[in-house]
């Protein structure tokens, strides 16, 4: 308690707070598992309600906006035992949600590869205006033999899925832009519906994709989405620094996290922007319960299948031997002294530290040493500490939550991790704004350039 | 009242009663002007609540399905005074009315030039799934210079589009049905999720698109999405003819109508159907009040700064001079006598019937004898004789009915002709099933043939 009043203290002295968002992905929660798990609706994958609900308790928690991911490219080999990742379609849910909540934010992700850029601008500026403002737009490239494989074609070039990654965001942006600010004017006395000078085709004509428009569809009440990006290469800092409000994130370490978020930020100053307009949002994945045993043994009932492939996983991360038949005990003082962390996985220190404690080798695995983000499995201060330690560092803007099972794990950390994080002043009381812009406190923008008007420009570059 | 009895006995013969669907466009109405009428909503066009209120008069007068058409080319050339035509996104509209409604179906317009088909599958699938099986899909082709200019490209021929059409259609279905019929298993118990040999990869490879595949969504309550087409080209009859459960209409006689409704019904037999697979719907516009006076008196209000305009029009009609400044006067004997309805328009003769009627310039084109569809103008029983005689001469299993206004022309609908129809039996009282497929009678299907499984088949043909 010392300790957390002393940091109550720290994080006063600055006004700046956090930003939380929540993945809402297959309807079940982030672990494999969690279909089958007791209270859980096991035809949630299909379920609107569920995902609504999901939201109204993000909202409930104030979370700053909900993300869900998408990328249509597995080829459902586990189909038997598990449920896809993924919204049966992201836009469809997001619709479910924009009408059944009233502040929380919007985020999607929608490929710039595989998609009309003219049918992506118009949903997501019709998802922002039916949300009065609340959408964001995740501007991916998608990537993989699979996906491609679906839209029948093999997978472009990285060079040549990024260039039309950057000239599609213009061209939407353009087209988001293609109604000025006060064009709609609906005046049934004088009988005119908008001002015509202020809604311009756009033509553009890139060299990957080009456009006419105008798009029909008026600015939302924050003018149009925000774009996030997601992706770690120097690629994707450039086309963040050039475009993105926020990026999702995917660190292990708060080294990492702290130099891919300083990538950005100078991304952004090289295309002459204030590097705070980038928020850099990592992952966090959280079983919260009340002491560490019971979030362990929470862990080991979802995902105890899939422990005899993580053992061996391990062994690798830690270039030792593991004995399966030994799930019960804790490494011996001979497997920790030959332990090396693997130098190309950024989770073997960790997992070192963790097998280190003491823990038996199933426990070591329920610490979630083997995910995709890093994981608290815990009482709700541990999630907590974790997040203030990275955000004091520099090392994150904020956090996207992926609860283990959707059913109680989003409440779980709306009950037991937002209050201690309100408390120490890290995360807002309540939403100050109505609209996804002002949750982020990113500027203006209508077109293509934050700074400046860009209406009927019709330039594009790649 | 003696003539409707005898038709309420001659309808109460045979089983059949007619479809009815209800136009939702630009959320004011089919009329130009609708957006100025006393008691609209200025603001309809960006307004989710008020298509969801639409859509729910619609059920309340047990419509069978709401249609949202779709073309996203116009240039907006008229944006100063008018709304543009359509929904700002249709799949969006349509999320929001699925949540809010029960039992009326759901269809839209998707073109099959300018979306690729995965998505377009994909979105259909996951609305037909969270509408619990009330999806259609209006599987067009689009035409037009200013549509293809807002994708970056020129229109492409129409043996193309239609050879496209006529793959993408046969993937999208391949891909709804990759999920068998009980495929998904979600038995908690047993930890089975799905039944991965009952979930297979499509491998359908066109001249035009291809696919991996599966899907990633189960079946709905009603399988997978229906099939609409709209067009009256033999390239629409044949595509219709294949695959179509219902034909979105335009004509203007009764003729006319019968020799659409025989063709798409021959074209279904040569694809080894049974014609009463193929319903055809043409469309009706629709002006409902007390008295043909007051009708006309409120479409004159709605329509007036268009007269100018169609006065030329209907000079061209009928082949004489009409003057402007004489629109309270009916023609003159001269005139009529010299009229000569024009061979190329089919609405040319019923507005010479009009005129000969004695109405003045002004009412006669206030009876809508310029517009895209038969219009009635008049009390709720002149659109119920119309509705009568058509369906009972075989030149339409139904009608879709654009309102003026929507904000009280639905209701007017729904209050004035629908009882009616239901006191002749020519419409139901009620829904009899719970999804779109019960309502039109449609046969089940799994994939891309409704009477054989084409599970895994992986053919294609143009």
């Amino acid at each position: 308690m010392d300790s957390s009043r002393e940091k109550v203290k720290h994080a006063s002295k600055t006004s700046k707070q956090m930003l939380i968002g929540l993945h809402i992905g297959n309807g079940y929660g982030s672990q494999q598992g969690a279909w089958r798990m007791p209270g859980v609706d096991p035809k949630s994958y299909t379920s609107y309600d569920a995902r609504v609900k999901q939201a109204q308790a993000a909202e409930r928690g104030k979370f700053h906006f909900i993300f869900l991911p998408d990328g249509p490219g597995a080829a459902l080999t586990d189909i038997e035992n598990e449920a896809p990742s993924f919204n049966l379609d992201v836009m469809l849910t997001l619709a479910a949600v924009a009408r059944e909540t009233k502040r929380i934010g919007l985020v999607a992700t929608g490929s710039t590869t595989f998609n009309e850029p003219f049918n992506l601008a118009r949903q997501f500026k019709a998802l922002d205006v039916m949300s009065h403002g609340r959408a964001g737009w995740n501007a991916v490239t998608s990537s993989g033999d699979a996906v491609a494989a679906n839209y029948g074609r093999s997978i472009p070039s990285s060079e040549e899925r990024y260039g039309r990654a950057h000239e599609v965001i213009q061209l939407i942006q353009a087209l988001w832009g293609s109604w000025g600010k006060d064009a709609w004017v609906h005046d049934q006395e004088s009988g005119q519906f908008a001002k015509r000078d202020q809604i311009l085709p756009i033509n553009v004509e890139g060299k990957h994709v080009g456009s006419r428009g105008p798009l029909y569809i008026p600015p939302s009440e924050q003018g149009q989405p925000l774009i996030f990006h997601a992706g770690g290469s120097p690629n994707a800092h450039e086309l963040a620094g050039r475009f993105a409000n926020a990026v999702i994130g995917a660190a292990f370490t708060i080294e990492d996290a702290r130099a891919q978020r300083n990538a950005f930020r100078e991304a952004a100053k090289r295309y002459g922007r204030d590097p705070d307009e980038i928020k850099y949002i990592p992952g966090l994945m959280t079983t919260i319960a009340k002491d560490r045993r019971t979030a362990l043994d929470r862990r080991i009932k979802l995902t105890e299948r899939l422990f005899p492939q993580r053992v061996v996983y391990l062994q690798q991360m830690l270039g030792i031997r593991l004995d399966l038949n030994s799930l019960n005990e804790p490494l011996s003082k001979e497997q920790l002294d030959a332990a090396r962390p693997s130098p190309f996985d950024p989770r073997s220190a960790h997992a070192l530290k963790i097998a280190k404690e003491g823990w038996s080798l199933r426990d070591i695995i329920a610490h979630g040493v083997i995910d995709y983000h890093p994981v608290i499995v815990g009482p709700g201060i541990e999630a907590a500490d974790h997040m203030q330690a990275w955000f004091e560092a520099g090392a994150a803007d904020g956090f996207w939550i992926s609860a283990d099972v959707d059913e109680d794990g989003i409440d779980a950390f709306v009950d037991e991790v937002v209050p201690i994080l309100q408390e120490r002043c890290l995360f807002h009381q309540d939403y100050q704004g109505k609209t996804l812009r002002e949750h982020l406190g990113a500027p203006d923008q209508y077109g293509t350039d934050p700074r400046v008007s860009t209406q009927g420009k019709g330039t594009m570059e790649e």
